[in-house]
């Protein structure tokens, strides 16, 4: 239930339903939006059913609906503000192959006009005997070469345990695709005060994305961005997954926080990256996170989709150009 | 396999292949490339292998590959030019109502800068209790309304037996997706000269697609176009399908067909639509097919997904701006 | 809309319904069930809402409804009963290859148990180049083999027009996957009175499936199977589809037709086939249909997922065997 | 690669090999096979390739592959075996909702021929607002009813810092089918000798799945049992997954493990259990895992999937059954 009080006479009511089921129901409260999980109508007390605009027909992921948080959540990072009117790219290799490589790529990245350099240290592989990154050494060259260039970092965190470590570092906190329902990892970061770039399952619902998210936020962290990076299907023989673009819209329909859309793991091979980088713009995201590599077929992971520094530059530029004609009005 | 001749002999050498492999096996001459199929290299003459290129691995659909017909197919009808430079604007109603409203619907559409008209004639409905269509005075309604605006005609033809009739009022025909495999239905339309609009099946992959429009052009028919309208996955709460706007670039690369995109039935919510026809044109796509109506609650088929007049050239003009950002070089 | 009137005074209350809405909305009775489509509770005269049950919430597919229709529909050929007590074995080659062949096989099948023979004359091949069949004359062949071991036939028909000319040689025609919404075929095989075996469509609903089932009975004809064989899902490398036999309780439970299952499209591969159709017996199945071949590597359609007659007739046993232990009180 | 020794011989050139590979390539050895991820034939020494049999395309997990491991694993619990001849119950509410009722529902569980009573104390929740599980106390209540009922019990396990508390209870930890990609928690139920019962994510293919087993081989844990429990597909309206019965037969091929289905979370609804935890059995599967209830309405997890005591006996005894007959020569 969702209560959409008065705003002259909020605060007054506000404290009326905290006394009323504090200890028993979830409350939320966000300007004159009240949010009582479980509650009942027949629950309030008559002066609000009266005068308040009551939801009853309210997601669960509540926090995150737009019916208790209309207004957009803006994501300020030290170098990059995430929702706001720009259009926010953030570019770098899949994984932090080496000290030399993450810094020569974080220079090719800004060079494209990205605020945001992303790489991995720790790689969620498929198979156990694969590279799994350099770990905290990786963590230290992407720190660095995002201080180098005056950019922010975003990287993977995968378990509990290594939260506090990667907190030292990024700026921006990646949960992978296969962990989005690690509720445990979840509550972890979302315990913290660094952003939380979600990453969609590859066979989550829109709502199942929403509720992974409610996990974060349920611990106090509301700088949460959701990441469209493509879902699985029966279409997978000649691009990796099945890039939702449909998705955007929708959940930036649904709720406030900023959507990111991901076309290097959705289509997987990188001469299919710049039309999705261009209709992911198009289709009215707030940034994108894009793989590149100066030679991809040396690459330690995902080298088919990583894009040469010459095709980032430009897909980047065409990127900004769409977004400018999307955006004015 | 495909045999690359050598340009300037190549027409000496296609009659010899002609000779050797006539009445057994299927070949195919595209100026000096020659698909031969089911055909091995040691069938060849020795003086081919040594001078042309051959390429083995090559997919059924051959007359559809860009291995073959490595140059762009243009369809031409009446007032547009499809698969060339320009964006093609497809629009209309879902169902033909009456005179009055196709009539009234065409003047909306060729404001937005549609060249084509749409509207159904024939619905192919998922259940037989429901409208199915004004049938040939459909048809008649919009081939008038089509004549008054100068616009061309597009409609589905359903069954074997009407194709003659429709073809008496239609630029293109249009296969829906349930009849993408109705391959008695694709001969009768690869018999014909009129172009064909061959919509994606809801789970076929993009092989099937192919494959399904050779069967058009093992008639004849070179004149086809290829519509992603949205496949079916897991995630349908909020979207009618999921529009694969990844399979826009994969098409773009294996076959020479114009690809067109068709954003009304993959999201199935008006609401949802821009975006996703933003997307549509920065994906690379050649033109779009929507479905507009001036009082969609009343609409006799699909409303939900039906763009207000004002919506539709709201739309439709920010779709051209996008088709021209990503056009120039 | 569904009334259920008192048996004793039903015929009087069926004419009086038929006579208000004759002519303006579609009514099927069944014993005291009358369904009227499209109708409302306001519309019906008082005596019936005080002493009818009345059913709103009902599918658009009303004829094939437990709800309209609460007795099983059993099918007799004249060899075998279907949807009765007994497990019905269909086998047979995938392709009608030869006379001699597609003889030999019927033999086999029979010694498995098989009341009824199988085998394609119209192959719905994906490509327009592959083996299309043996049209007619593979018809006559199947016709002769059935007869000469006293068992019925089952063959698919693909279009309208070839209707009449299955319709001399074969007992159920079969209606293709690819053709389940091919709503011109169903009206056309919805016309005759030769029982219609309806396979789902690859990534069909279960709605989907009854909806078209209903385009058959609303012609009149009442004798329709329905065929779970697969769907398509993200997997698919080690099976060729998903075969869904939840969906066969779930029919067993929303509709009267009998259902049968065909673990060989279901799977792909012969080595899975046995498992898959004592699951599919385990499941409720009316009955199964499998592809045999003596030898599989020369099949000109579909060799892997065929049984050579020594495993056929270890699985038919088996099956049989299953379907008496769970049939049992 | 996988190597098979001449068994003889094996044991010295298993040692030549270790020699040579130790320390730079992961080196698995069983029996007289021996696995080295990651090396090439010319690696090997000349009197190797010259005598043992090379087997050079092999699956990334390794370990579980029946190319590495042909014999089937039995895993043995203090009160049943797993994989052997006999067909595994196991049972038990979806939730440890309290003492008494674990201890109610332990004792029908024994009655139906469960040898293991399952219950989560820690339950995955889509929304972070709704019943979470017992926790240490429902682990407690588990662990008496097992032992009051001469029963092993399973319980999910959800994360890292929770595997240490609840392997003091349990005899197999399960892990939840959101958590089959949490790479970290497999690795450490990997480093434990306690059994492991993997459930099949929701979108995971075999690859996937085989994968993530490997994972928690890889860190020394060999007792993995496999858990089938639908995957997510575009049919969802009548039963929550799509139970993937094909994968038994592949898996069974595949991989040495045993392989257990879950038909409750597969079809959601308890009507449709039994028909297919009949088919589990039929498909060859070593096992099956039931929720049952005796008031389902009042569940606080899962109510409509649950079974009620006696539709579970009655499923129970039929379950063995067909087992019997399935598995008799």
């Amino acid at each position: 239930m969702i209560i959409i009080l008065d705003e002259k006479k909020a605060e007054k009511k506000i404290a009326e339903l905290k006394k009323i089921f504090n200890g028993q129901k979830q409350i939320f409260v966000n300007d004159n939006r009240v949010a009582i999980q479980g509650a009942d109508v027949n629950e309030l007390p008559a002066d609000i059913v009266a005068t308040a605009e009551i939801i009853t027909d309210v997601p669960a992921a509540v926090q995150g609906s737009r019916l208790f948080h209309p207004q957009d959540t803006v994501i300020k990072t030290p170098h990059a503000v995430i929702g706001g009117a720009e259009f926010i790219m953030m570019a770098g290799p899949c994984s932090v192959e080496s000290e030399e490589h993450v810094k020569k790529m974080a220079k090719v990245a800004k060079e494209g006009g990205a605020k945001i350099i992303r790489g991995g240290a720790f790689k969620p592989r498929t198979s156990p005997y694969s590279f799994q990154g350099l770990g905290e050494e990786g963590l230290k060259y992407l720190r660095e070469a995002a201080d180098e260039n005056g950019m922010d970092m975003i990287t993977e965190v995968m378990d509990d345990e290594h939260v506090e470590m990667v907190a030292k570092y990024t700026d921006i906190f990646q949960i992978g695709a296969r962990n989005m329902q690690n509720f445990s990892l979840l509550k972890t970061v979302g315990k913290t005060n660094i952003p939380v770039a979600l990453k969609r399952g590859m066979s989550a619902t829109i709502d199942d994305l929403l509720n992974a998210a409610e996990y974060i936020v349920s611990e106090g962290n509301r700088q949460i961005m959701l990441l469209e990076r493509g879902i699985r299907t029966f279409d997978n023989k000649y691009t990796r997954n099945t890039f939702d673009l449909g998705a955007v819209p929708v959940l930036k329909k649904l709720t406030h926080y900023p959507v990111i859309v991901d076309p290097s793991h959705a289509v997987g091979e990188w001469d299919l990256v710049t039309p999705m980088a261009l209709a992911g713009a198009a289709s009215g995201a707030d940034g994108m996170i894009v793989e590149i590599h100066d030679e991809p077929t040396k690459a330690l992971s995902d080298g088919p989709q990583a894009l040469k520094p010459k095709t980032y530059l430009k897909m980047a530029q065409k990127v900004f150009e769409v977004h400018q004609v999307i955006s004015k009005k």
